[in-house]
């Protein structure tokens, strides 16, 4: 074999990043591949703009099945994001047997069903490395890292916006849209942050993580959403005088009953390893039933991180083609045929401790009136602070309760929020304190 | 292909680990790997003892030969430990063209490059994920996962017994001796706690960990070896008042000047993810020139976590078998010949920052000699606490000093030693204090 031709679609943060691992450390991958990975050809919209990287030799052009036809080249890889024209692209190149690398999660958690069954009929493979955690290689962790046990939950901060953002809320105490508004302006949010901080991201993300962990469908609509945008920056620092930090969690359990997949703002105690990961680093824990607790950490975004979990899966299909095999390793860790549909359990039938904060009128009973209604829908409370910072003419009450039903709670907010001596949208948060016992 | 037939020398608490995996999570692994993985037979010295796994059906031997000699036998799983009679069997069974897997760091650390050269060959594959940090996947992370990166650092606590000891000294302030005993009554420690407490087994590991890193040979001699049992509970208090926590760290780096390999406790800044890593847990962070930081933590020792890792080694090498390849990725990260010997540097020509504890009697002017030693050998002093807790007469004084050469400092407190007014061989401890920075 004399070399591995390798096409590139979309030359955007994370396509330059590529092209610069690539040509950079050309030697340092032939000498761990033995073959030569030659960068051929570039797809981009935008070819008039300059990139940090040198791209002397190679071809480029505007038209991305330039590259896709290429008889040459042998890996495809899609950097351009979104569905479309994405999974046309991806979809032409694996009917024309090319290999696949992407890191398109919205397009995975959405389409990938669609994707991985084209690439398995053609008899080529689909990476997806880069697709969750950004540079931290724990797609082959899960995969192939783990293969031996049964995945009993995952634990992740697998958005390094929303990370980020609520780091900075702590440690300065500002409010969630003045720190958006100063991500934006030092270009770690984007213009539109709706995917990020809605926690849709996150849950994209998780979505790919459930299939590897327990062998089921992708299924982006199964997964429960919330964002991080009701947090205030009081929320953070009741947490704290409770021993928690909040983060925005990727959260999924396999049990008996069933399996969980949710993502929104947590609790979780200040001392956990996941609680001090902090900015825009990403981090998953995952428990398997032989190897305990394995964390996985580094930053989850930008350009040379990403660039390096892209390479990683060039790397790994190129040594398939060099080998003169590929499905080595199933696509999504379980053989297709193994693969079978679990539900995922509704979040209203789940038992969570929370931490609930309402504004209400400073005046004698209103305690009496909120936990009467908590009472009615056997909703325990473990602890109450009332604290006299007052704020447009109301006092925030705080409480953590002991485990209620999902379904209870909403029911129990909506009917507190009615009461006259209740101002504003009461606000709940989900606790998990037990992350590592096994 | 039927089955991929797996032969298992040495029953001991790792070997007991893989047949439970392997017999336990016999179908998930099948809904992996698509082919029956299957633990034929078993080899060790007493089959009497009971064991907590159900080996029905598995043929049992004492005889190790037995098992590598039976033609039907793909892969042979070395779990004794040691170097003989392991080295024997693995280099028998590598010699028949079986696939080994094997957890001895030891044997790999001193003899790796004559079983890897054997395995290379006769063309078959060696694997030895759990060799190193346990359950952890960490040595996929670097071939495989970090294979695009020039690695440019590695910090690792690799050691679980060191560490236990190290963490149970800092939080109950007991001295080395006394929490050694209860480890051991535990069972965490060997009742030989040589090679934990003294860094040779973090050594071992940190000599694979290196080969794979830069593409170097094994070479365990030129790794400079320090251990914790000079470690007292007031260094450990002291250091708590300096900002840090002292860890048995295995660092690598690998810099313009040359490649640095080394054990030896580390204080390190108390609010680094490092630092944080307690009791038998293990980490290690990898920077790589293109992802940054990454770090792995888990569970670096114990009977299911260990089997973790061996049987995830024996699913890559069944996918070998059974895609009818081998050596798809090299032992060793690096292709053989892209390998090179590159020296290690003499840790004596290499600057740290230190932290020093001397014993000193009470009396004017004990400070004023200590450091005059230390400005003849161009040492700059950062901070001094002298207080007066006395013991056994003497008061403990202790520094931290600006970057120093190591062989100055080693002449320095050679000739502090020999003062009138010292007692006791003064203690250093290196510091590492920009872990994290890029």
């Amino acid at each position: 074999m004399k070399a591995v031709n390798i096409g590139l679609i979309g030359l955007g943060t994370v396509g330059t990043g590529v092209a610069k691992v690539l040509t950079e450390n050309q030697e340092v991958l032939f000498k761990k591949v033995g073959v030569p990975l030659v960068l051929k050809k570039i797809a981009d919209r935008d070819l008039s703009r300059p990139r940090p990287v040198d791209l002397t030799g190679i071809s480029l052009t505007e038209d991305a099945q330039e590259v896709i036809n290429d008889p040459d080249i042998d890996i495809i890889i899609e950097l351009i994001g979104g569905y479309e024209p994405a999974k046309t692209f991806i979809l032409s190149a694996l009917k024309q047997k090319k290999h696949v690398v992407t890191a398109n999660k919205a397009l995975l958690a959405l389409h990938g069903e669609e994707i991985f069954a084209t690439a398995s009929q053609y008899g080529v493979d689909v990476a997806f490395e880069a697709s969750v955690g950004g540079g931290i290689p724990l797609i082959k962790g899960i995969k192939e890292g783990l293969v031996a046990n049964k995945i009993l939950c995952l634990f992740g901060i697998l958005n390094g916006t929303a990370n980020y953002i609520l780091t900075k809320m702590a440690d300065e105490g500002l409010p969630f849209k003045e720190v958006l508004k100063q991500a934006q302006v030092k270009g770690f949010a984007e213009a539109d942050p709706t995917f990020d901080v809605e926690g849709i991201d996150t849950a994209h993300k998780l979505a790919i993580l459930v299939a590897l962990a327990y062998g089921i469908p992708i299924d982006f609509d199964k997964i429960y959403i919330e964002g991080i945008t009701q947090i205030q920056p009081l929320d953070i620092q009741f947490a704290q005088e409770f021993g928690y930090r909040i983060k925005l969690l990727a959260i999924s359990r396999h049990t008996s009953a069933g399996i969980e997949a949710r993502v929104h703002p947590t609790m979780i105690p200040a001392e956990h390893l996941l609680a001090n990961v902090g900015g825009a680093y990403n981090a998953l824990l995952v428990r398997g039933d032989a190897v305990g607790n394995v964390l996985f950490y580094g930053l989850g975004a930008g350009m040379m991180p990403t660039g390096s979990a892209v390479v990683s899966d060039v790397v790994d299909v190129a040594r398939n083609i060099i080998k003169g095999t590929s499905l080595r390793t199933p696509a999504l860790a379980y053989i297709p045929e193994a693969r079978e549909t679990k539900s995922i359990l509704p979040i209203d039938e789940l038992h969570f401790k929370y931490y609930f904060r309402f504004f209400a009128v400073d005046r004698p009973g209103v305690l009496s009136k909120i936990s009467g209604v908590l009472g009615k829908y056997e909703i325990s409370i473990a602890s109450v602070v009332q604290k006299g910072r007052e704020i447009n003419g109301t006092v925030p009450i705080v409480m953590l309760t002991h485990e209620a039903k999902e379904a209870n709670v909403k029911q129990a907010l909506k009917e507190i929020e009615t009461l006259d001596v209740v101002r504003d949208k009461p606000l709940f948060i989900r606790i998990e304190d037990e992350l590592m016992i096994e």
